[in-house]
């Protein structure tokens, strides 16, 4: 299959890179790794071992890249601006376009520039970073969820779901991706915020008692929220959020939110996807997550000034 | 008359000069400054004139002041645990015990160990601060509001009133000292905990639209647990949470409030005080003040990690 990787950061890359590695003709957009990859490949490093791949094809223009069969879109959401451009000259009329970016808001874009029925969204769940240009280091996880924007269980996110398995990539198709969406939200409404706040991992909230309550109340406020989009099946709260923490303790206690890494590297922050977007869908449903607003609101007032100021 | 000052921070050492300065037998319990004010006495920079006093009683003992007919307590608040024992040598069967330190939970602590009859509380709204040992200054404001912990407007707290009016600190007695103690943390709950957070002035959660709102949802939130503590009379909250606004804006928006300094300084932040004793104060009424829990939480949760960590 033809497939064109957009957004070449840990996540676009790893994904891409197992692709490439089962088979597919892939194809990445690339940036600050262009030269290093086009040069000398592309190296993973995993848990489940590493691979090198000697020839990619990478691009620093969309428009040099030819139709695609499969557009994967990993950008970072603050990005999302750019969008509508970089994917026109990738599509055909049976494109499928699946982004598996953060948060809200990214099929509702897709949508509205290339219509809803190529539309797929995905929930990632890896811990990877990229290392010098040329490199993906993967920590753990790295399993994917997809769905149909429009919802349902459809032969096309079947038949995804089977050539990312077939790629090494744990991966299932849902009929609900809303509540997929909604569910990993559960998670990093609370920790991308708090983590990039206080330049903390998750491990520090729960450890303090009043930092612990505070989670799981911001968990609970963002269930309701979810809970009011009128979901195929509720997320039941208590058990999800026992679920959450007590895999947070074990498995992610010192693992960086994405947010708290782009505020420490000086990139913008996902508010929109994670924070803002999610509050507006609530807030439509008659459902104030109170909390949640007031952590968006502390974020974007900007980072703390520094002691010395 | 015969008055101990307890707690020599820039806030006691100003109104313990005023007092002296009128004509008063001031002692001060001094830590820091000891050496410096015995030696050279005790310089005040005020907008109002500066002033020196070229002889002050300093003492590094509670036990070596004698008994006091006035004690004025100015201590910051986690320093509360040796309260009594400092306290305890300075009282006559008529010692009035005047507490104007921070937030709730300081008059209880001084009736529990001395009896109600002796406490009178008061709200301090002032600028100021310590420079080198020996040298306070006045910065702004600088008014005193007291009342009897018992309630009620007694002719105790009127002849105080007059005896601080006497010595240029503009002061009222008060028939209801808790509205006036929570009117006070109108402001500093909001202020003090964000500013510390954040080390930013109250001036820039003012200008983010996100945190302008949280401001005044925070202090609505403060208004709604002080009207159920059943004051004399409600705090109308659309009128107080605009005054307050306003006049952040026009005067204290550069203003860094006594916990963001704490912080900064490597401190103790006074969360007690401010945070958790009105919480408590608050949910014993059925009142849950939800915003205010959460900065209490952020907190308490401790220190931003260094980006560097």
């Amino acid at each position: 299959m033809n497939i064109a990787i957009i957004g070449a950061g840990a996540v676009g890359l790893y994904f891409g890179a197992r692709l490439q590695q089962a088979g597919h003709d892939v194809r990445f957009l690339l940036r600050r790794d262009f030269d290093a990859i086009t040069r000398n490949g592309l190296t993973v490093t995993s848990p489940t071992g590493d691979f090198h791949l000697p020839v990619v094809k990478g691009f620093r223009d969309s428009g040099e890249m030819g139709q695609a069969d499969l557009v994967v879109v990993a950008l970072k959401t603050f990005d999302n601006g750019t969008l509508p451009d970089l994917l026109r000259p990738l599509l055909h009329p049976d494109t499928a376009l699946l982004t598996i970016q953060n948060g809200l808001g990214n099929e509702e874009l897709l949508a509205e520039h290339f219509g809803a029925a190529c539309v797929l969204g995905g929930v990632a769940i890896i811990g990877s970073n990229r290392g010098e240009p040329g490199f993906v280091h993967h920590k753990a996880l790295g399993s994917i969820r997809l769905g149909e924007y429009g919802g349902g269980l459809s032969e096309r996110a079947e038949h995804l779901a089977a050539l990312f398995r077939a790629a090494h990539v744990p991966c299932e198709a849902v009929a609900d991706l809303r509540r997929i969406r909604w569910e990993k939200l559960v998670w990093n409404i609370p920790f991308n915020g708090l983590c990039a706040l206080a330049n903390r991992t998750p491990g520090h909230f729960l450890a303090h008692p009043a930092t612990h309550s505070l989670v799981r109340d911001l968990m609970a406020e963002v269930i309701a929220g979810a809970n009011a989009q009128g979901l195929h099946e509720p997320i039941p709260a208590g058990e999800f959020i026992e679920e959450n923490v007590e895999r947070t303790v074990q498995h992610t206690s010192t693992y960086r939110p994405s947010m708290m890494i782009d505020r420490l590297e000086g990139r913008p922050l996902e508010l929109d996807a994670i924070y803002r977007i999610p509050l507006e869908h609530a807030a439509r449903q008659g459902v104030r997550m109170v909390r949640v607003e007031m952590l968006h609101a502390l974020l974007a007032a900007g980072e703390p000034a520094s002691p010395e100021e």
